[in-house]
């Protein structure tokens, strides 16, 4: 059996690179070699405790690369060919796919759904901060890449790029819409990509860290606002002239965010959730207008599958949103432990990391 | 300039009859002689001074009744007329109306919207617990009834019935969906009529009084659920084999049952609120699925205009739904003070009162 | 390897009784022993030679029965079961199905879209009018049959009542709503069932046969029409009040119901047809409104998977319709080739045959 | 009665400068002194006798200018404002209204429905191409303009960019979509800029003038096909690899371009149809997939009122879009017949006239 390095959970605090297994493949599996893939808020959340994972578990959920070998029953892909696959890998025959739910895929038949059971990679399986990973269900999620594209150019796609545009799509942006996201982290900046992309013609970016507000502007911000210089919610007011926004974005998973959101909405907006929270969320009974102000809360988790990953590289393919400049910093696998420290700690201005093995 | 009684409120505590001048008619205006009125919970909020109002107003938002006189620019009715108006009373023009948010209709050409700002009746004009009522806007609000309909069988429909529906329709209600209701009161009976009329294939009713679960089952609940008795949320989980329901609707404006919704529904499923809520809510962390769970909340506020009164009273007119047995008592004008202790009481069994002048 | 008897087509006019192998079982399929099963209007086109299929292909494609045996990657079932599958066999890992289009599954990983791809049963692979039938993709296709339910109960769920239904829903039918069906063969009877389950609160089957009208009023039409006697065009005008219907609903196929729903819509209404065609369409300039009208025309073919499986028997089970008086004849599967000659030529009132091997 | 001057029809060919008198203001009216003006298609369309309008009547629909008088029952506006109306003026009380299909407005309070009732100015009252022009129910048609935007650069708001815009609208644009539009006139050039605008990643325009290829590579085409110099629809597929669009946009009013939609898109997709069409349509029954295909086909009339309004004019204003380029002649109204004569032939690379009283 060859062996492979993987970076793995070991306890609260360590992640380490190890020495494992290559994977075995199934019948419905794909090996997928990985040549580039990066870090996540989410894997930093699993590295200090606070999302709890199987210890041993490879992290990483952010796949570029090579089909090295195809389960028995796979068909339509060749090996060698370049692919990416999204965070979330869904079955396609659970009910939650079949209702359009494919996030939250379980892999019980009788009910067929599990709160964030289509996030597999790096949560329930081994993930791809590794030479190697298991692909499931690789029908559906195996997306190839064009020979135009770089595997950086695709690196957001699996999860940064999914998530963050799902929260302009969940809000239902429309043309002419004034749209406030706060919080301009790697979701966020996507969030905003993703409002102009979808037509609206304000929108207003929130965060405190300058090269954050300066990417903002880059990927479709008019307006940026530093709560740590003004009250957003003050500033949102003033700049849509009282009126508050059809769609407000969470994409950092606070009470102050979510709360924000609720306050610079006018009636009948949308707040558009990407946040992960770690503790109970307080919906103020007057930014709720007692419950009759035609509201909606959406929360989304990065939409998966391949027919996802081959329209978000189209968009990119076409120029439309240019994300090259989110990879601030380079690692090797044999690194990662030096990458996770840079990336937990927000150091050195960075946005994401690219680690090749 | 003639005399009227009408239902005021003075002081928190006290709504009394008056007399009053009947309303002078504007250009775009409706003189409503009413024929038959009810009082809705929201009133009894106003009552206890839950819900500010000013001094003096007339309350009460249900009006069945006869066009007694038209304003001038007001075309395509004519005086004697059975008319109902909504609850909701939109002007039609503003920014609100023409995004379809009719409820959140402001006075403000520049914004156009405001929280709530489509309910006027008894809430920023004077209402229709009155010998007269001035309806504003009568183009857009004015829906004739027909003549084999009584004033009973469509004294649901400007809000209680348009409300209930409003739960199903907001949480888009599916043919095959399970469905919960948490509570049982009017809104909430009408809320599991119209999760019937759109399909769902499981209803589960919630509440504590025997009457309204009696009611539930004939207006469409498969299972009933009383809270007193069993944990409603383990229950619910039991009925659905432990999946969970694709809808659950709010229906009290509290947070034991807005927090009761979200640990019933399935991930990716909508808690559909139309409860007044007088206290912050708060979102359990757990229930949310620390927001990955694509869970979406929604409130609704009544929706009104003469398109959905005449859609409401084509559902009775049909047989489709029958909410007679609804009104359990009846009061002539002069006895409100009265109908007013019996149902902010719930005493006697009560579901609503029909109050003809 | 044992042998079954299977319907095949043999040539145009011909569909005999054959004897032929039991199917194989491949990793993701499961061998479904039909108990019953029943004949589609579409067979009948195939007898006709009108639809084009491979000689020598096993017809049908609505399956009741129990499960034989499984394949090595089958999850979540086990052999004894009672189920029915779909007519519509969706792969769960196409891009047409991750574009919620299962229909239209294509096998082509290129592109995973084909026109009708996803009706595989007795089009493109083996059918069910036989003693076995493979179920492909059997993860996302088989969907248990409850104890209470019989047979019969369930024969119309894999087409009839999924694409009558659908007639409804992707008219977008709404509570209020005025639909208009078209023919009331098996097909159209259940787009009326699905209209009342939506919430239309007027509903109008035209039909010539006296039979087929009465069972349109039992389950759900509010107005029947004898195109023979009337002009069904002016005769919905005139039940509406010369305003027209919100969706027109075609059940036939012809130029003729195809051109009546358009004349009897509303202007910004919606022509739902689930008609088979067999010759192009004219679209007449005045009633398109010239382009102007805010029309939507569009088709459904049968939904499919084993979650909409799942929710029309829900429907079933509930209570909420009930098509078991919609079969009206029962064969053996030996007098498969008589039930044919009965169903094809709509002798003795048919509206569905039960067919049990 | 003061003076002034509009441009009539007067026969079929005859569209004359005529002296009337400016038109008096009811109470819920605004009268609008044109500050600038265009010649749109459609009035081509009248001009030739191909669209029936009542002699006399002033011609134009898209008025940009100043309030010069408003009604007495008009409020949050004030005389001297710099305005838009979109060419379609909903009443905002109607059914159609309610039922958010304003441009489907009718006047018939029993009804409330009428086939492109909403569009009034040059088609049922009279229009713009004049000093002075009466708009009807101001309080929700008016739009006021920025001092940031000139004339031009709103001039074509109220008919253009909202009927283009609704192309990729109502063909329901997502993230990723391939589109194709047929016909790179004015309207076509917009359903361009609006694909781009809602994310589409591959846009192919076609037509036959080079100027208006060109054009359409400005506002958003990806690929140009000359459909003199290739087949447009194999083209098209061949772009697509196979597949087909997912979204095709009529923009011409003809069997060629509608029947060619119809063939280049993939299953389960859109046909949105923005054309006028004068002679009736077939939909051939294979590029149909005999109706089996999930196809749907979707017409819309230019969506008006002030808040479309505003949405497209904060488009301009964020520089989203700028259609500046499309005013490619300017005339003043003494010439309006000379401009009518260019614009109707289509000389001199003409996209638009701007014309000023």
């Amino acid at each position: 059996m060859s062996k492979m390095k993987a970076a793995a959970f070991v306890e609260r605090g360590r992640i380490v690179l190890e020495e494992k297994p290559v994977p075995d493949v199934g019948p419905l599996d794909a090996l997928v070699r990985i040549t580039t893939t990066t870090i996540c808020g989410t894997d930093v959340h699993i590295l200090k405790g606070e999302y709890p994972v199987a210890k041993g578990l490879t992290i990483g959920h952010e796949p570029v690369g090579v089909i090295e070998k195809l389960g028995s029953e796979v068909k339509g892909f060749h090996e060698g060919q370049r692919v990416i696959a999204g965070a979330i890998t869904p079955s396609g025959y659970s009910n939650a796919c079949q209702c359009g739910r494919c996030s939250q895929d379980g892999p019980d038949a009788r009910h067929g759904w599990k709160a964030a059971g289509g996030w597999r990679f790096g949560n329930t399986i081994d993930g791809c901060q590794a030479e190697y990973v298991r692909v499931p269900d690789a029908m559906g999620n195996l997306a190839p890449v064009a020979d135009m594209l770089t595997d950086e150019q695709v690196l957001m796609c699996p999860d940064i790029m999914s998530t963050g545009f799902s929260g302009a799509e969940s809000g239902r942006v429309k043309i002419g819409d004034m749209v406030a996201v706060f919080a301009q982290g790697p979701i966020g900046l996507c969030a905003t990509a993703g409002a102009k992309l979808l037509g609206a013609s304000t929108i207003i970016a929130v965060d405190r860290l300058p090269e954050r507000l300066e990417m903002a502007r880059r990927l479709g911000a008019d307006h940026v606002v530093d709560f740590s210089k003004v009250n957003p919610v003050a500033e949102i007011l003033r700049l849509t002239d009282g009126r508050g926004v059809d769609v407000a974005i969470e994409s950092l998973g606070t009470q102050s965010t979510f709360e924000s959101c609720l306050r610079v909405l006018r009636p009948g907006g949308t707040l558009s959730s990407l946040g992960v929270y770690s503790s109970d969320l307080k919906i103020p009974v007057d930014a709720f207008a007692t419950g009759l102000g035609d509201h909606t809360i959406v929360t989304t988790l990065c939409p998966g599958g391949k027919e996802r990953m081959r329209r978000l590289m189209a968009v990119i393919e076409s120029g439309r949103v240019d994300l090259s400049a989110m990879v601030t910093h380079r690692f090797k696998l044999d690194e990662i432990e030096a990458a996770y420290e840079l990336f937990a700690n927000q150091r050195d201005g960075v946005f994401k990391v690219a680690i090749t093995p």
